[in-house]
């Protein structure tokens, strides 16, 4: 190896442009909250001097602490308890410990805990975005802070990597069952239109309903919330769906409480397509048919990809998607079958 | 108030003393890793010096990060997923943010979050301890760091702060019930006789017996996974138990999935009581009967302890324990009402 030359660092850069380090940093990051002369007048600097964006990442971590972040929205959510739980796992068997924050679906407490994780010497962070904290992610790549995005995408081009599933699958399986069935209409609980998991598996949905020239559905507006779905299954239930159509494992909780507190027996009064696998959809009386995520291999590839890029090497994927897959167990009535052996059509 | 006069600092008693700081701290703490006669000499010598352990926390908060840590065993146990996210929320009213790690009920993996989150600055920790980190924690309480121990206590005479629940009048109701109900005989399936939580539980269930003279009752000695719960279960109606009574929640998983396998409709073939509330424990279509811990007003309690001992005030109370509660629902069997009515027992 040739003796490596004089590298540069943020402090550098900053003590020449005569402004504080945190100024340099965001400069560099192209943050509009620096005046654009101020901005352009560091780039330049720091491109004269060699400067670049991993010399920084070094110097933060200078001493690795062998330590990841992982910020998910929510841990009474069973999915992304179970992804968590498989992202330690993950990361332990490369050495690394995994520290955790909830942000609670809540912009602010997620921008504090970029913030406290940066700053408190994690070496990558693995994090399930709120699209209102683009800005603050994108930055934190550009300053060299390895991040990797799971289960959710930064809508326009962001160039983090992700892992997330791929809903088409899934989905489009759960809709040929219902129409071959003809346990419809549908009712489909929709994710919020603030995330891409709300927003693409509500368009694999109707694609999907498209493509098996069942026309529209109903659908319902929701939230990643027990209390959404429960709501927003009643109001399905109440316009005459036959099927209810969780858009996420919380959802799925609040579509069986909807049926419990109706009187209605899943899979012999109303058929349901749950997300997520969960130990007690399994053990339903009629056991939930299940949109799979496959959340561990998620984690797994989340991890892979961090550590890609912890130690330094360009990841060989960077996009990264896991295809969902349906289970099939009890939950659809099958009304087709009904009708041949002459039974009524509930 | 008088000027403050020199309050030496740990760095102060360890040079005096020719040792580093890892040792004049370890010394403090009175651990036996550093020599006996070298630890008499170090606390003599902060003894004389005026040194006070509060000193060092000072130092060591110097720069408060208005941020707590918590370690808790499992985050697929809704138990304790329901507790870290009640802690977060409590902390947050009181201005502080939360960082969570999962100690997977592994000591090692506990001790090296209770390194990382004492080398970072938290403000104090909240914990679900493991016994074999009794000293480490010990240590750190002796340091002046603020850490409060819930759900869990440590055997012997700890001096660290607890926010606990009472088993006893939520088993003893259960127990009352399933005597009048003649559900007998119970099969308990208890959790590990490394945990205070296994431990007085399974106490507290054979004094109930004993007060309610139903005799020696099924036990099987378990631990807090489903799959043991599962096992247990199995085993125990393989014995003739008439009622499944679960020691923990992820038992209660473990119960709901061996009655599922074995054809056994709870509430109608077998009685079960679970523990803890999770949503799908209600909606079981007979809904469960559990003992209900009041998880929220632990939390609570645990971060309102720990907040006065991060204000440097002595808390009001240090040893807090909340009653347990039974909550009747319909997953006991009325065997005594079948006999009078001149049904069969079963």
């Amino acid at each position: 190896m040739a003796t490596e030359k004089f590298r540069p660092t943020l402090k550098d850069v900053a003590r020449q442009a005569g402004v504080s380090i945190a100024t340099a940093s965001r400069a560099l990051a192209d943050n509009p909250a620096v005046a654009a002369s101020t901005r352009e007048r560091i780039q330049q600097l720091a491109s004269d001097l060699g400067y670049r964006a991993n010399a920084q990442a070094r110097a933060l971590r200078s001493s690795r602490s062998n330590t990841i972040g992982v910020i998910v929205p929510s841990l009474i959510n069973h999915y992304f308890a179970a992804m968590v739980t498989e992202i330690q796992s993950t990361a332990s068997k490369a050495g690394l410990a995994t520290i955790i924050t909830n942000s609670n679906e809540d912009a602010t407490t997620m921008s504090g805990s970029l913030e406290f994780l940066t700053s408190h010497g994690v070496d990558g962070i693995i994090c399930v975005p709120n699209e209102e904290c683009a800005n603050q992610l994108e930055d934190l790549q550009k300053q060299g802070m390895p991040v990797v995005l799971v289960d959710r995408e930064l809508p326009g081009d962001s160039t983090i990597p992700t892992a997330t599933s791929n809903p088409q699958p899934g989905i489009a399986a759960a809709v040929e069952l219902l129409a071959h069935n003809n346990a419809l209409p549908i009712g489909y609980l929709s994710g919020p239109m603030d995330t891409s998991t709300g927003r693409e598996r509500l368009e694999d949905f109707k694609a999907a309903c498209a493509n098996s020239k069942i026309g529209e559905q109903l659908v319902f507006l929701g939230g990643y919330e027990q209390s959404v779905g429960f709501e927003g299954a009643t109001k399905l239930l109440d316009q005459g769906a036959k099927t209810l159509f969780a858009g996420d494992s919380m959802m799925t909780i609040g579509v069986i409480e909807a049926c419990h507190k109706a009187g209605l027996v899943i899979g012999k009064d109303v058929s349901v397509i749950g997300f997520d696998t969960h130990p007690l959809f399994a053990l339903q009386p009629h056991p939930l048919t299940v949109i799979d995520q496959n959340v561990e291999q998620l984690a797994q590839r989340a991890v892979s990809i961090l550590t890609e890029l912890i130690a330094g090497t360009v990841p060989s994927v960077t996009k990264t998607t896991i295809p969902t897959a349906l289970i099939h167990r009890e939950s659809i009535i099958n009304s087709t079958l009904r009708k041949k052996d002459g039974l009524p059509n509930e």
